[in-house]
């Protein structure tokens, strides 16, 4: 641990209001303070640390010549918003970020008036500002008034197509909307895509300094009249710009490139924005993310997220492991069937590190394929690969495959194409929070036609599953599996082929029947020893298939057994409900059957340990436990109250 | 009805290797007769026929080029598809089109190795191209052998952010990919956006005339040697572009604008593209929608779509309507509330017509907003009115609002915003087929904590969902109706407010219980009465809300009823599921209940009227009176055998 850096201006800011009377010499010392705070404050907690010291100049004079919360502030994805909370009054609660009970890691409009659209995923800005400026000039009333609509977004969230068909919208309508493109050449991963090369050209062609002279002047010219309105506005801009002609082409006002650590560039062009824009301008800085942080800005993801560090070293603390990480066991399990089997390509959108493909990329290159933060292409993209003959997987977070749902119903399902769907951070995923829950895949993909949809109990099955996958040419299939630690099995030299519908019976007991999908499987078996303790000895079964179901086994547990109960990590709709399906249509509710089905609950589960999240849904052993002994009428021990 | 054209070119044409031979005069010749068969067949099937007179010279210029079905030619959307469906083995069963058993009236891959990838949702082309393209190269064996990807794309697709991820991406991989981008500033309504306004300027910039010398010019230094390789490609399409600097930034090199419907520019063009590509290029033709047929050409929406018409005045065969269609009495209901309340607007998302939003737009221009066929912005935008005091509506059909879900999720749901969906096009759509059927709003939305989710039974049921939407500013809310007419019921003068989560008791009988959701209650209706004569009096009840549950109501009919059986247009996963978490978590089934969930079955129905394809999914009255005799144990008479 570091002792608190010494920021005598910091502590006399409240909230941006406090900006106000600073001059600008002020306001760069406040920045520099700004920064360690924020060093100092996520080597405490852990958390996304690059992007929010690449914004740090930004967040100062943003909040100092904008009018925050009047002024909407957007900052697209919001992992970037650490210096932000610490400016709006948040500052004294950063050691509970991303913790149980404590301020999110992203922005959230519950949190602070401050945060007035949350997100967590990205490219969703440009539509929300647009929003909110279409809201104030039709009259729309806002608790924190109305204001300009300023969204922050970054190069690789400007990879996205809802990004695109936001500015294609916002330069339709004219409407008075500023944009910061904050290019920091880095989403998560480096850069790709052509939109990026394009991005990188122009900061390339423009020396700084003339910029810095151009803005200078510009804002010289005010305060003046407004009486020469857009012409004048669009001159003065036109004066700050070097290049810029696609943005100009979709009715954009292009401002840039500038030095977004240069407060001297950043004040006067923001001044003069604020003063003189009158339709959507779209301002170009130029950031480094993990900026003046030695520790950061070498690190390979430029210290996206870390754990707790040394300020000092940078060194991060870390809980030793003993198993392997999924993400790690899904990509050593495709390089090994990639090694045989040239059809096999995999495709990550702009999640190489997350989803394990940074190893198959290092490997297969020219098989790998970072497609940008676009997963509606990705998945139809894999469409089109797999019609070509490759066996294609789409590796994606299961929250994130939500953004290519249509492309996996039209041109995946519909088609029966064999698109390999290798589903990472199923179920709740901890820090993250409820954005980033991977909840709802199994019930928007096993009621696809022709789908079949697994999930792994643990690592030795999703090594299994992968395999399984590799050889289904017969149409679409998915596996999912959970962020994190695998269970410590034993791992087989090579992946088996499951027989597809086929679930395998663990236990056989008596009276209750568990059958699980996924890893609950863990918290099943650990319920079922409390449970023997008390003389119950449940039967547990993992089903490994959502679809098809293995309407033998399930059968089976009906018929042997007084109840049967389901659990999984996903929201209604799924598994359990297509068991219920099944057993409703068999008639086997018309005789009788205690039949309970476990699931997310009907909430969004703010962050915390993804065991204290399974708490809060109620799917942890101890919940398994109460389960049975009230689905059979025996009274559970209070333990719980 | 009209006889026959005389195409004596097109007679001899039974394949594209037929066109082989051909001269440019007879490829001239062959492009007026593929029209005239166009209109004539059109006009006994209906259908989509603007789109289609608007490709005929790239139709038959495509494939006297290019090399199909090895080379892979796909069609964006493909409602466009019908003149390459004459040429391609299937004008003799053009009189099948958009019917039971006939031709699909999109591409399919599974009814022609000419349709290398279907669509019907619009802006995948790309995507699919890229992937065959980078297959290729990858050495995927694909039954037709591989050569070129080629994709053609309307100009209204483009303002799909999926369309711009493609661009993006295949920018960046830099293989040889060719895109024509069919511009005919129409896509179904007339075209919206930025990206819009910036082809019209390259169009209005750029004279045909110069571009036909330099096409021929350019063509005129062919056949050489290709050893200059990429420099010489690129000069030569610099030599036939004017303008385009907006895609080359992107990656492509740019060609055109051409005159899509002189085939002295097209062929030549496509002839030096085939030779000389060496990475992704995009040809910009410049169309018009309906050309070659008056009718069309002057038709508001350029022949869009179209019932059977006489040639000869263009006037259409249409079934005499009695009751008012859901989508116009949706847009008269928010027209009437929003004349009370400035803070209703509504967001289409291309489809002003198809939503009825064009008669919302000509009283409300201001509060009406078509964002381009972008659904993910359409949502999120929506979020933003929400959150900055508007009440919007966004106004999508069931299948296209699958684009928007991440954002319905992430955006809408998690910050529980007062976002308004009217979801038109709910259940089976008909003569669209599969690709348009609204499947699974109901399962992907009710699974979202704190969404409201209803479905209309009626037209008056829809107004009263209206009114209860409007005023529901708690959180998201969502109402679903079906394409078509209604059912003919008194209209109120206004709607009422429902009472959130209560359905309504529409007839008390016994034993069983019909509980229905949407406008399948007709059919129960009917049902229940063939069951009266057999001495079965079901009760009847219509839920109203899938979300939350009428708990009351449920639990009531299946305590006073040996049977309770849902009925919804939906897949599993949707309304019958939740009604069966509820059932087993309050231990109904402990006990036994004859409980049932009538849902779509799992299997994609191909078109045909919707009352065929209801016929299909087993959903009509004879089903449903089926189910119940077979739940209560009474033999039916076996007069569906």
């Amino acid at each position: 641990m570091t002792d608190r850096p010494d920021t005598p201006i910091l502590d006399r800011v409240h909230s941006p209001a406090d900006l106000k009377g600073m001059d600008d010499f002020k306001l760069r010392r406040l920045a520099d303070e700004l920064r360690a705070e924020t060093i100092a404050s996520v080597s405490k907690t852990g958390g996304h640390l690059g992007a929010g010291l690449g914004v740090v100049e930004l967040t100062v004079a943003i909040h100092a010549v904008f009018d925050t919360p009047r002024d909407k502030l957007i900052w697209d994805v919001s992992h970037q918003s650490y210096p932000h909370k610490i400016l709006t009054g948040r500052r004294d609660r950063m050691q509970t970020l991303r913790q149980k009970g404590g301020l999110s890691g992203f922005t959230k409009r519950s949190e602070s008036p401050y945060d007035p659209f949350g997100a967590a995923h990205s490219s969703t800005s440009i539509s929300a500002a647009l929003g909110f400026a279409v809201a104030r000039d039709l009259g729309g009333a806002c608790d924190t008034g109305h204001g300009d609509a300023i969204a922050v977004i970054g190069d690789g969230a400007l990879s996205a197509g809802m990004a695109y068909e936001a500015l294609n919208n916002a330069g339709h309508l004219g409407k008075r909307l500023i944009v910061i493109l904050n290019d920091n050449e880095m989403s998560i991963a480096p850069p790709t895509g052509a939109m990026s090369s394009y991005l990188s050209r122009l900061y390339a062609e423009a020396p700084f300094q003339d910029l810095k002279a151009a803005a200078k002047s510009a804002v010289s010219m005010l305060p003046g009249p407004f009486r020469e309105g857009a012409k004048r506005a669009k001159d003065l801009f036109k004066h700050m710009a070097v290049g810029g002609t696609l943005f100009e082409e979709l009715g954009f006002s292009y401002v840039g490139p500038i030095d977004g650590h240069d407060m001297d560039q950043l004040l006067p062009v923001l001044r003069t924005v604020k003063a003189r824009a009158d339709g959507p301008i779209l301002i170009h800085a130029i950031t480094k993310k993990g900026k003046g942080y030695h520790a950061a800005e070498h690190a390979p993801d430029r210290g996206h997220a870390r754990a707790k560090f040394n300020v000092a070293t940078g060194e991060q603390t870390k809980a030793p492991s003993n198993a392997p990480g999924y993400t790690k066991v899904f990509a050593g399990a495709l390089m090994q069937l990639a090694a045989d089997d040239p059809r096999i390509c995999a495709v990550t959108a702009a999640m190489p590190d997350g989803t394990g493909l940074d190893l198959f990329a290092e490997r297969y290159p020219s098989r790998t394929f970072d497609v940008g933060i676009a997963e509606q292409h990705a998945v139809t993209f894999c469409a089109g690969l797999a019609a070509g003959g490759m066996r294609p997987f789409a590796a994606l977070y299961s929250t994130f495959l939500q953004r290519g749902y249509d492309q996996v119903v039209h041109d995946v399902a519909i088609q029966r194409l064999p698109v390999r769907f290798a589903i990472d951070r199923a179920g709740l995923v901890g820090a993250d929070g409820a954005t980033h829950a991977g909840s709802y895949d199994v019930a928007f993909l096993a009621n696809l036609p022709g789908f079949v949809v697994m999930a792994a109990a643990d690592e030795a099955e999703l090594k299994h599953m992968v395999a399984t996958a590799a050889a289904h040419d017969e149409g679409p299939i998915a596996f999912r599996y959970p962020r994190g630690e695998g269970e410590g099995v034993e791992m087989p030299e090579r992946g088996q082929l499951l027989e597809i519908g086929r679930g395998r019976m663990i236990h056989e007991g008596s009276r209750v029947a568990l059958l699980s999908l996924g890893t609950r499987l863990r918290e099943v078996r650990q319920a079922a020893e409390a449970l023997q303790a008390r003389g119950i000895d449940p039967t547990i079964a993992d089903a490994r298939f959502a679809k098809p179901l293995d309407r033998d086994l399930i059968l089976r547990l009906a018929r042997e057994h007084e109840a049967l109960i389901t659990v999984e990590e996903g929201a209604i709709g799924g598994f359990g409900s297509h068991v219920a399906q099944l057993l409703a249509e068999e008639g086997v509710f018309d005789t009788g059957l205690k039949y309970r089905s476990m699931v997310l609950p009907d909430i969004f589960i703010d962050q915390a340990s993804p065991a204290d999240m399974y708490a809060v849904a109620g799917l942890n052993a101890a919940d398994i436990e109460a389960k049975v002994l009230n689905v059979l009428g025996i009274e559970a021990l209070s333990k719980r109250a």
